[in-house]
């Protein structure tokens, strides 16, 4: 098995997948429902779609292990470990917006495989292999994505999924120095926002806070498309936390030492 | 002609702007494109859709005025005016997200006749007459829309379009009192979060900075799914300013209780 072959599996599972959440999308339901044996909309979504997910994996790969937020990390009798975010962005999806998405990814023990992340309303589907370029999947097309060059952090666009995410002073003043010196912010991101980096659209994404399979898929999608996406500190970010994505990577050090607050960094202070 | 004759011309309109809209839509942009002579996107996206929908009215009723972001406010010889906003959520859009739209109202002199928000990628409508049901159009097919009872601040969900919105100590302090209350905020949401929740899916919309051509359309589809907006104090709200809309119009006054600050109001004090 090559990784464009575990790319395309992914593909058809997360399609397959997104056709049984759909049914549980925009479904309204009464604010009395919740808290209590009510009907859980988020989470009979997320079931029914990682049910998909496992039941495919078991079929064609019984020995590969999976990890998702939903069933916890079972490891299987191989090095492959199939990391599922069945919907990414729930509050998202629970009041009927479009930038959730269902990720699926494949580690293989030492690195991130192939990266797939899904929009069944809308029908996007954005996917790479490790080291091969990133595809945008729409309307029964396919074209290659390339993020944007971004020479200066005053011309970037930053985008993330919601102020709340920036939980401690440190994180909500590392976030605030950087929304200082960037041209324009957008919230409301989730996994989408990582897509639309790929897509050449934003420059910068920072988030804090996110777990393995809210990242691992998108990787290979950022890296095929030209970008980076580390922690913070520059470091590997496959288990999640403190996330810094850029689409030029030339940008991304002037954006580490505004996270990191190095004030002997050159530059004007922030505004 | 009947509200309803102007409702399916409206739709019939900003369906075909939208069409004329798309190919400006996630054209990548190179940022030192912008600031001079550079080609600008959403410039000729909003002129594009606006020549489109001005053609129309000019073609079908000669007499109606115009007015909008772009072209000011022209009087007709009637009393009829029509209200647009070609690209509603400019950020949005240029950012290649999904939650912006176009929106055209219609209105005599006295009130909004009818308004339509249309969102060409995805190919949804929201429209509504005056005192007729709100309706969703998508894949061919229509139905309609009912916004969801709500019946405590402690259940709702809250949606705007980002903090920025609220530019001074007053507004940001007011939209800070409700936030600190409700189940869960969104951000992100521009015409769409109205639409959300015309459709039952968001409770409360709070925002502020607004003009006419953000808010016409839209009002006939809130109230005629069941829903009221008003400015925060209560009052009308065509002319755009600081807008609530509310699913639940049970829920309203304790909203604009708390966005007037009348500490009087009985209930714990904000988290």
């Amino acid at each position: 098995m090559t990784a464009s072959d575990y790319l395309e599996f992914a593909y058809r599972t997360v399609v397959a997948a997104g056709a049984a959440t759909l049914p549980h999308f925009r479904v309204p339901i009464a604010v009395d429902d919740k808290g209590g044996a009510g009907y859980d909309p988020v989470t009979a979504a997320d079931r029914d779609a990682e049910a998909v997910i496992r039941a495919a994996i078991a079929k064609a790969y019984p020995g590969h292990g999976s990890r998702g937020e939903e069933h916890g990390f079972e490891r299987g009798s191989s090095r492959y470990t199939w990391v599922i975010d069945p919907v990414d962005g729930t509050r998202s999806f629970i009041t009927g917006q479009l930038h959730w998405g269902m990720l699926v990814a494949l580690h293989d023990g030492e690195r991130v495989v192939c990266g797939v992340s899904h929009q069944p309303y809308v029908g996007e589907t954005f996917l790479a292999a490790a080291g091969g370029p990133a595809r945008f999947r729409h309307a029964g097309t396919e074209r290659i994505l390339a993020t944007r060059r971004c020479a200066s952090i005053g011309d970037a666009i930053l985008a993330t999924t919601s102020p709340d995410l920036f939980d401690t002073p440190r994180r909500a003043e590392a976030f605030a120095r950087v929304r200082s010196r960037v041209r324009l912010t957008r919230f409301g991101g989730d996994c989408y926002a990582y897509c639309l980096l790929a897509m050449g659209l934003i420059d910068v994404v920072i988030e804090s806070g996110l777990h393995a399979w809210d990242i691992q898929a998108l990787i290979p999608i950022i890296e095929g498309a030209g970008g980076v996406v580390t922690s913070w500190d520059g470091g590997n970010c496959e288990e999640g936390g403190e996330l810094l994505a850029c689409g030029d990577p030339a940008l991304a050090p002037a954006v580490r030492e505004l996270l990191a607050d190095r004030r002997s960094s050159s530059g004007p202070p922030s505004r």
